[in-house]
């Protein structure tokens, strides 16, 4: 029997869905999230979305929504997510299951990623441990082949964990997030600090990470040292990982991540640093197989192990 | 059917021995561990102690061993632990099944006291983290009811997370530990260096955990700046424990706990200066119940969830 799976993921410009089966993506396809508008339009673009790949398959058993911020489970939903205001204590599953005629789950999107990556992906069926380096940090734990949420729901939110005590302010509030210095969002601050500061640089003072990559290949020092700074905060969070979870495969995502070549020296020196207790060259570190479709298939992956 | 199952609790110091059932510890025994002799002398003590407590209930259907150290696993060998030597690489479980002529398996001490608080004790069933604060600083993590331990074996090494980037050295050979600010060892080391730079206190140069807390009782301002630097590192790891594990309770045993009064105000307000994510008093405290008894209840409870 052909069994297959709805996947969704639920990003701030867009939506993808994806047709999933035990093989991996049968199907796909994309609209604009067009977060300003609301759920209401969003569910209307969606259901003609999934009709259309519908058309494409079987029909599938039931609909994963991989989703920002942070979630209220089992009823799926979004508490908090900063790029979805109007989003905000929408019934996300229920409705999402409503406009689908399909039981729906939701996770967060990097939880979802991270489950894609552990089934279809780098991961290859192994436990692991996903950064996704993004306009955030996003993470997430896979441990016996499941997420690690916990009864907070913050399971796996890596981005938040401790990087520098006392360090840079974090879009959450903390000071020293890993999120402060290896997102998007983090990288930037601290290309505008430098101005602020007059340090020397080829780096304009609006400057994104692809402008960083590119000063850094060029041997900007000021893009080299912030490229090498986000390593080491990433490779204080790899041998954290080890010491709360002893898992040794980490994955590297987002769209961050094509820096990572000019990231992972300084990570792979900061983690064998930190990290005594065992040889650190048993924590394998691999890049993401599946890119942006890792959401949607980790969501699919998921209610297929959570039959509804 | 009385089932019954014998822990035991490898110390530096002492062996502790327990027959347990669902309900609880039935009777306990203890002998001088004297590590020195090493594994030898002790097995022939250890069957010794096993024949008294075996008279006094039912007959045990395994034996589980709380080991300090990382455990090579499933094998039950100790890899590595300072305070052992002499059993480096000893054959633990295949030696302590033959002797007691019972299955046997082997797991880290702090692991193990996790779980009996878990199973019997101030987790009451919940899932939870645990912090040791002893010698070093151990820590365990029960998700889903179960140890996390990980392919590399360290999972649940909580005095071996971040607290100080840059900070001090730890007995680990990283720098900035909780273990390092937080265990008997690691304060010892930061009286020492007080006196070293002159700063005026009441503690004696060699001044212990004991004489800490009596002297920050007394008002003594070193003492009680000590604890609290220590109550930040905990609460930076309960921090980092929400964003891992998103586990809401946290379990306090060890001799160093009994400082806790102490240091819970500083590790307080440390952990909801970096826990953003959700409201931090969803963060549950608690001081063990079963102390010294935890590592050899937990040994037993983890041998009935695994029959061999």
């Amino acid at each position: 029997m052909d069994q297959a799976w709805l996947g969704i993921d639920l990003g701030g410009t867009n939506t993808r869905l994806g047709l999933v089966d035990e093989s991996g993506l049968l199907a796909r396809e994309r609209f604009a999230t067009q977060a300003p508008l609301g759920p209401g339009p969003w569910l209307e673009n969606l259901q003609a979305a999934a009709a259309e790949l519908l058309a494409q398959g079987p029909r599938p058993a039931a609909v994963g929504v991989a989703s920002p911020g942070i979630i209220e489970r089992p009823q799926g939903i979004i508490l908090n997510s900063p790029n979805l205001p109007a989003w905000r204590d929408f019934p996300l599953a229920r409705e999402v299951g409503r406009a689908l005629g399909l039981p729906a789950l939701v996770e967060n999107d990097a939880n979802c990623y991270a489950l894609g990556e552990h089934r279809f992906g780098a991961g290859a069926g192994r436990d692991l441990a996903c950064f996704t380096l993004g306009t955030g940090v996003g993470g997430g734990l896979i441990i016996g082949g499941r997420v690690v949420v916990g009864p907070l729901g913050t399971g796996g939110e890596l981005g938040h964990t401790l990087a520098v005590s006392g360090g840079r302010l974090c879009g959450c509030g903390a000071r020293g997030c890993v999120e402060a210095y290896a997102s998007a969002t983090g990288l930037k601050g601290l290309i505008r600090e430098a101005h602020e500061q007059g340090r020397p640089t080829a780096l304009e003072r609006g400057a994104g990470v692809n402008r960083l990559t590119q000063a850094a290949e060029s041997g900007d020092e000021l893009a080299l040292e912030l490229l090498a700074q986000a390593g080491r905060a990433l490779g204080r969070a790899f041998a954290n990982v080890a010491a709360f979870t002893g898992l040794d495969l980490i994955i590297i995502g987002g769209g961050v991540s094509a820096a990572w070549p000019l990231m992972a020296p300084a990570a792979h020196e900061e983690m064998c640093d930190r990290l005594r207790l065992v040889d650190p060259q048993r924590m394998e570190i691999r890049r993401s197989q599946l890119g942006d479709d890792a959401p949607l298939m980790g969501a699919a992956a998921m209610v297929r192990d959570n039959p509804l």
